[in-house]
């Protein structure tokens, strides 16, 4: 079983670190090999996602992934940004599905911005479609308008776009991990307005029709970005779109409090994947030692379960990793009155120690 | 003055004749008349806009509107189902500038999802673009897939687009409302993934060097999405285009947990303006006469002051807002212990009082 370790820009370098701690003291034989990628790689080879990258990428069971971007690159050419690396793995890999657990940890509830009572025992999952929409819909660019409001003028534009397999699949993914939990389906569209968005919702239907034990219910975008901050707990699974998704799951992470505890994954039709913390690359306290690790270190117990079919693994870092919240172990972003203060290191340690 | 009174479905009839109510009580000289929208009008004529009502519509100075929509038109062909009448309004008046303040009332802190630090004292207004995007944009539809994931394949798609001239006028809206505030602007975009939002993010660039005494802050959707939960009080202005603007400002609303009380005003660039409730038509408590009428008679005053040119009048209704709020008065979606509960007719008798 191979590794590739990519951990890419800002507080990914020493996050990741810690997740491979964690990942060495398990006595598992897999290799982990290393490599550049997002700004890191740009600075070394003109490209945030080098061939060489990729191809490591390609040939690995599994990534773990760190974070990429910076300030400092804002003024590159798009194809040149950090990010483009991270859409270029999902595209090249065709790493569809992408697993957003939002989960309130019991010891982190006084974090979040909602109400205890309503945040407190929070677990839904967002499975975000993720090299479709209109992240990747061609044509796409500048050009001059020749119709619209102001025909004439200069105008940029996207395209939007699913196909039913593309649906079909993810609609699939959805309903199989509802099996695994509450059984229930918030697929959300825009189908009044958008023909894609219409189409996604009769292509779920149908595939609704092969899990008669899964309750699916449709919810718009607009009134998911409410409900999520209404009544979190009503959901169970959530699916949509790449567009949509993005939002919607970053709202979701925000408003558990434990954002720094929260892992991904992102996952092809042979069950490669690519794994990395939902928050950002954070270049404000990069290199200060105080980044928490805990949402990487969770990141590769979702590798082990899902690409490296090591379940009992997983579920020990899992262990470990709720023994030492429970021991008051806190990085500053999830410190309070009463716990202990510590580093990217010390946790990591820590949950090594907890194995 | 001529005033279109466009009460439509659900609540709307309930909601938009206490504003009428509240109207009449100014000793003002307009004309109102009313018209069917939405669902009523497609049962009475067969389509969500008749040409006489949206000829009334554009012959008069502003448009009172209370929602739209059912799900027992669920199933209709979309160019007949109720939203259709707000979308053919925006696009056939113009109205390309929406204003949608989100106000914490400090009497509703505890209404709010949100802990009462972060949410008392509120008031950011987001403006977003009405008549562009992908809500708009062309061409969009069926057909089978040429190129892709899955060549061969049925797909549908829709076209995000957005000329400089679009972007211009909606960004001198968000720096001149600023001007009256508190002096920022936050452009939401997604530019390191959308054509559509880099040149969004340019063009507001280019605008902002009109208005110095402005700050003007760039964020990305994902993660407004994510401050608006974490810091709300963080924002000043905020402005995006018509679909982020759709979920964001969405939201926001349900952040303040003052919902129920928060008007809007959608502009063209000759200052006729149609103005609604936030919120939905609620079919679910529609003739139970126990519907919130205070967004709808606050939208009342924003249409005195945007489109009527009287400002005197639109304060006096504000005024006259707050005192019923002060006197304790309270419709069921924002009542709590200590306060009265009263019903919608019983709230506009109560707000022509306090005039
Ligand atoms: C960095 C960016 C391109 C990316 C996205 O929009 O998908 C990020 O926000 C994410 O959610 O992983
Ligand atoms: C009803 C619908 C078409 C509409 C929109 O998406 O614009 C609504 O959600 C709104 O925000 O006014």
């Amino acid at each position: 079983m191979k590794i590739a370790v990519l951990p890419g820009d800002g507080i990914g370098i020493e996050i990741v670190a810690e997740a491979v701690k964690v990942l060495n003291a398990l006595d598992l034989s897999f290799e982990m090999e290393s490599a550049l990628v997002g700004g890191a790689a740009y600075e070394a080879h003109g490209h945030p996602l080098p061939d060489a990258t990729l191809n490591l990428a390609k040939a690995s069971d599994a990534i773990l992934f760190g974070a990429v971007g910076d300030w400092k690159y804002d003024k590159l050419d798009r194809p040149l940004r950090p990010e483009q690396a991270i859409l270029g793995l999902r595209k090249h890999l065709g790493l569809f599905a992408n697993f957003r657990p939002a989960i309130c940890y019991e010891q982190l509830v006084g974090a979040s911005s909602l109400k205890p009572e309503l945040i407190s025992g929070l677990d839904i999952l967002i499975i975000r479609e993720l090299t479709g929409d209109i992240y990747f819909g061609q044509p796409r660019g500048r050009r001059v308008a020749t119709d619209g409001h102001f025909p004439g003028a200069e105008e940029a534009f996207d395209t939007m776009r699913y196909s039913r397999p593309e649906i079909e699949r993810i609609a699939r993914v959805a309903f199989e991990a509802a099996r695994k939990r509450n059984k229930k389906v918030t697929s959300v569209d825009k189908a009044n307005v958008l023909e894609t968005f219409q189409f996604w919702k009769d292509v779920v239907t149908d595939v609704h029709k092969e899990y008669p034990d899964v309750a699916l219910e449709h919810m718009y975008v607009d009134n998911a970005a409410m409900q999520l901050v209404k009544a979190p707990k009503a959901f169970d699974v959530v699916v949509t779109g790449n567009m949509f998704g993005d939002i919607l799951s970053d709202e979701a992470s925000m408003l558990t409090g434990s954002i720094g505890m929260l892992p991904s994954a992102s996952l092809n039709s042979s069950g490669q994947g690519l794994y990395e913390p939902s928050h950002g690359s954070a270049p404000d306290i990069a290199g200060k030692g105080i980044a928490n690790p805990l949402a990487t270190i969770l990141s590769a117990a979702m590798m082990l379960r899902f690409s490296l079919n090591q379940e009992a693994a997983a579920q020990r870092i899992e262990a470990a990793v709720q023994k030492v919240l429970a021991q008051g172990l806190r990085t500053p972003d999830i410190h309070s009155e009463g716990t202990t203060k510590v580093g990217t290191a010390e946790m990591g340690d820590a949950v090594v120690k907890a194995l």
